[in-house]
């Protein structure tokens, strides 16, 4: 049995979220919610709880059930397996939701400089890069540091027409051709495409490369779960099962009516009130962990594009979408903290703070004749930055200034998918409370539009010229 | 000659700001300024202008200076050619203000995966680390991967008393007396600090390690044409009088009292406007092109730390600040794009758009039967990230969001010192119309006496009992 299936380390890991620095209790009543306030939700959150359930019973939410998909993860695993020890590198080539759920796994799961350790160091597995752009420089420069004949790339594209992605592959085929040669194209190339259509699929079939699957009906910012996030996850080294583990076990807890256990409809209730009852427009994550930041950046996508939105489900127009921004704590103390403390009332920040790093490092006991810094001998890096977030949780709330706290035992692969499911299903609750659609997102049609105007696609020559009308030269500059 | 001394170069090298997409001609009355409001601006703008150049030439803002400092450039140059090709590592030690910059020019001059370089690759140049938190996985891990013995190493702290720096030096001091001997520190180890006083200042007398200045008057936010951005940069063989001709240049244009010609002021009174008249409080820094990113993260920092203020000059609390946000193109496209277009009008964004990239890269013309994706093939990635940043403008402009375009010739030394001062040029402008002190930070004081009470520094206790009672046990978790 491995350590994760205990289920009394399990119960040790549980992620947990406290709120008390939202309350009128410690803010006041200006800035802080009364209790009439969440009563107040028990109704919403209770009729959001149901219509959540029925659309996952019928069929309609698959990302609930990504924790107990046995096939598309063997799948997974079979690949991964087969690979070990073949390759040098692994490049996922792939954009927004096919790309952010596996910069988060990756760093917060792997080494800090995972592709700078040595072959020996990194056991065998491959070094991973995810360039998630399509800028020339940085493209560029990837291809400077791997040898393609030791890469394995895996392209992920639901559509198989995203501009940047199907862009990366088109170089990535012509380049491997050239290095490998093209009949030994299968041996590199992985694709994760649509089950059935789509020029990615078709290309698949051409050139007989292995093909994985985007789930239906699960949309890129929720795909992290699924062959999207899992294969470069599993090439790593990272246990895709005590991943999945950890998202189980956050469901059974979100499938509570009670919000008082269920965490995610209490994340959901309480930036809901805050955006709408309090006006705080910008919603911060600040972990106070490295390895935890680029969470803040996946979560950046899935609240930003599912609570966006212009219209809500009576047509109405809403546009409505709190911000989300990242920060990084202890770092972001001496940037933007100054600003959270005395600027407006229009945040609430959620911190994470892991309870214990895997290796703390010891802060030797130097200097004593110095009274400014003798304190810190004897104590401890992870002391300092634990006592920094705390610190941070009462300048902020003796400043009146909205905080709740995502505490996590420690980072791993079971907390990883407690975090991931957890606020998942809270944005799915949020949508429910703003009476919109959050697994859309309409408002990106515009944008690649006029990109396809201005790449010269066929059948988008009006729309260009429309364009060169509208946005002639420009009389206000400097 | 250098290429940047030319002065042709220069002309084609110089920065311009584009904001024909904040204007009502774009945006409609609502969303859009008006002529009017532009020349409502032309009064404060000019008393600022005023003020500015008085502070300015009787001595109270030595920032504005930094270009023309020959003494300390002359010192950092020094030291980073007599270290040349004996390190194979370069770590600079320091938080905010003393990592933000070194990581921007970093990120920007230096190939995009500089450390994973060979030796020959790097021209013998040092790799260069800079952890910028003391989150202790993340410094276990660079402990991992350098060699002591072949490193050198620059503590930045002002005050000498910063935690988390002088945690981190205290760490080094000690494993590099193990690796190195602690005779031979100074050969590893030189101290960037307060020209007289501090315990940093005194600990590197006694050790006798190099030091280097951080002038008098210049804030954190505003050192990275000082030695604490300088260094760094000399090491990894930036060429640090291009960057500074950049910055005196941009510093030539923000001398005009003309906001038509000053694109600082220009950016610091449309910035206002759509704050305070349009309540717009989210400022988007969307720069598209990898080697920019960083440049948006540290303004960040200046931005919202001179900017967020509690009380204005007279006393009066004014709660101001907007906050700013990084994103990068296109990648933001698919995870912030949604929410800009269709959420609230409560952003400003403002892209850096790079008009030439060092090495484009071509998309080979395949997959010509494939409809979707043959339009591709035939153009580059330059071409592509440039439309899509085009196609972002326009989307959001016909969406009524407002937006501005930095127009970047290409990424080297000399527009980045353009980007720096312009920008450090335009905060201090927002300074005065939002007439608060730009240069202070007051509301992180509450921090870090509440670190020190949790770290049980002396003379905190009484901070410390008071946490305690008022921060106990949370009755609201989940």
């Amino acid at each position: 049995m491995a350590k994760w299936q205990d289920p009394k380390w399990q119960a040790a890991m549980a992620v947990g979220l406290d709120y008390a620095n939202m309350m009128s209790e410690r803010l006041g009543t200006k800035q802080g919610l009364s209790t009439v306030q969440l009563k107040g939700l028990r109704a919403p959150l209770g009729a959001a709880h149901k219509a959540l359930n029925l659309a996952r019973t019928t069929g309609k939410l698959p990302f609930y059930e990504l924790p107990y998909e046995k096939k598309r993860v063997g799948e997974v695993k079979a690949i991964a397996a087969a690979a070990k020890g073949k390759f040098e590198n692994f490049i996922g080539l792939g954009i927004g939701g096919s790309a952010l759920g596996n910069l988060c796994l990756h760093s917060a799961l792997n080494h800090f400089h995972h592709n700078e350790l040595s072959a020996k160091q990194r056991k065998g597995l491959p070094r991973v890069y995810v360039p998630d752009n399509v800028d020339p420089d940085r493209m560029n420069a990837l291809f400077d540091i791997v040898n393609l004949k030791k890469t394995c790339v895996n392209v992920v594209t639901k559509s198989g027409n995203t501009a940047e992605t199907m862009s990366q592959f088109m170089v990535i085929v012509d380049k491997l051709s050239k290095a490998v040669g093209r009949k030994n194209l299968p041996k590199h190339l992985i694709v994760t495409t649509d089950r059935e259509k789509g020029n990615l699929k078709d290309i698949a079939r051409e050139l007989g490369l292995m093909t994985l699957e985007v789930p239906d009906g699960v949309g890129g910012r929720f795909s992290v779960l699924t062959p999207v996030g899992l294969l470069s996850a599993a090439f790593s080294g990272i246990d895709i099962d005590e991943l999945l583990a950890g998202a189980a076990a956050m469901d059974k807890r979100c499938l509570s009516p009670d919000p008082a256990k269920n965490p995610a409809m209490l994340f959901a209730g309480l930036t809901y009130l805050a955006t709408e009852e309090q006006g705080k427009n910008i919603h911060v994550m600040m972990p106070y962990s490295n390895r935890l930041y680029l969470l803040a950046d996946w979560f950046r996508q899935l609240w930003a594009e599912s609570l966006g939105k212009r219209v809500n489900r009576k047509g109405k127009v809403v546009n409505c979408g709190p911000t989300p921004v990242k920060a990084l704590g202890a770092t972001d103390q001496h940037s933007q903290v100054q600003l959270y403390v005395e600027g407006p009332y229009d945040k609430l920040t959620c911190f994470l703070r892991v309870e214990n790093f895997e290796r703390d490092l010891a802060i030797p006991r130097l200097f004593k004749d110095k009274d400014g810094i003798a304190y810190l001998g004897g104590q401890s890096f992870g002391a300092l930055l634990n006592a920094e977030q705390a610190a941070t949780e009462v300048a902020l709330t003796q400043n009146q200034r909205s905080n709740m706290c995502l505490k996590v035992p420690a980072v791993n692969a079971f907390t990883m998918g407690q975090l991931i499911y957890l606020l998942e299903a809270a944005t799915a609750y949020a949508g429910e409370l703003y009476n919109i659609d959050a697994f859309d997102q309409p408002g990106v049609e515009a944008g690649k539009n006029a990109t396809y105007a201005l790449m010269g696609k066929k059948g988008f020559e009006a729309k260009r010229r429309e364009i060169e009308q509208s946005f002639g030269k420009s009389r206000y500059r400097a």
